[in-house]
């Protein structure tokens, strides 16, 4: 633990940046620094987007995906296959696949993956909400693409074994997503040649 | 360009990320997802430090440091030598010296290096105010400890011209820190070296 290095409010907005993922203490400055070298307005206009992004987004009533409407875009597109829903942990996973231009289905966000360790259970994630979406019954396939990862492939098999007894495919994306790897971060071709593999579970 | 993925305050507050220094998309993505992911209370704090962190705080009346009041706590400090200058180009290379617990004496930021390529000119550092500190003629020696990279050599040894009519010792630092290398990133011990060791400009 270091001693406060620089005046109250710097040192406040410091430790506000360091709790962003992946953020240290010089990195945690730096931006403090340049907040600072940056025109007033910007910064108000910045501390708005801020609050804007936290209370003007709600989630999808259906695929549970940030969105500003009762329904996301995607759900509420009418020329998308409602009948293949792709299952991914975070919202920035819709994003990658969305980039890759090859899936045309809808999505299902969990806002996260089963963890004993981190105490992340079934109840924590949306998972009742995907088991009553395909208890509506017009679904035909699920595709699991949670992350390629231990936590990722237990939360695709825990819910690919809620949903076997609704009689629908249940798929798991294909190994080109580099294994131990995280989904977000996979480049557009790779994350095609995994959708077009995907495999039975 | 990419089109817009997400809701558009999700999209702002990407984009206003994405601003920080050294911030792409894909972190700035990571990081909004993060604000939303947090209780709304700290989300209005973050805001509030942003917004503070730019309002609450000013430039030290001697060393334009930034602080909360008018003199900052190095410059109030009847306890160093304020016979002894040390000369840097931001705000978080004094907090880098101070780490090294070696120096005594005070402090003058420059807020950046001389850049013809930039156009930064004399006139956008406070090399005025370091020129009347050092003219009011009690400083016997200025440590010129300007990142030892080009534009920080250049400006290093621009200052050092004006400053010799004063009949006072202008030192830079040694060669300790990495040649090519940020002074906000080296390690204590390489930057204690450097103060040990600095030389006559």
């Amino acid at each position: 633990m270091q001693t406060p290095q620089f005046a109250a409010p710097v040192e406040q907005l410091i430790e506000y940046f360091q709790r962003l993922p992946g953020v240290g203490r010089k990195t945690a400055q730096r931006f403090a620094f340049h907040v600072m070298s940056m025109e007033e307005a910007d910064v108000t206009a910045f501390a708005e987007a801020l609050v804007g992004a936290k209370k003007g987004v709600n989630r999808c009533q259906q695929c549970q995906n940030f969105t500003d409407s009762p329904l996301c875009r995607i759900c509420n597109d009418h020329g998308r296959d409602h009948t293949t829903i792709c299952v991914v942990s975070e919202p920035a996973d819709v994003a990658a696949i969305e980039r890759a231009r090859e899936y045309k289905g809808v999505y299902h966000v969990l806002h996260g993956v089963l963890s004993p360790l981190a105490h992340i259970g079934p109840e924590d994630l949306t998972i009742r909400e995907l088991v009553m979406r395909v208890g509506k019954g017009d679904v035909k396939e699920v595709i699991m693409a949670t992350d390629p990862d231990t936590t990722g492939e237990t939360t695709a098999m825990y819910i690919a074994g809620l949903l076997k007894p609704f009689g629908i495919r249940v798929t798991r994306l294909a190994y080109g997503v580099p294994v131990g790897g995280h989904l977000e971060f996979a480049d557009e071709v790779t994350l095609l040649r995994a959708i077009e593999g995907r495999r039975e579970l």
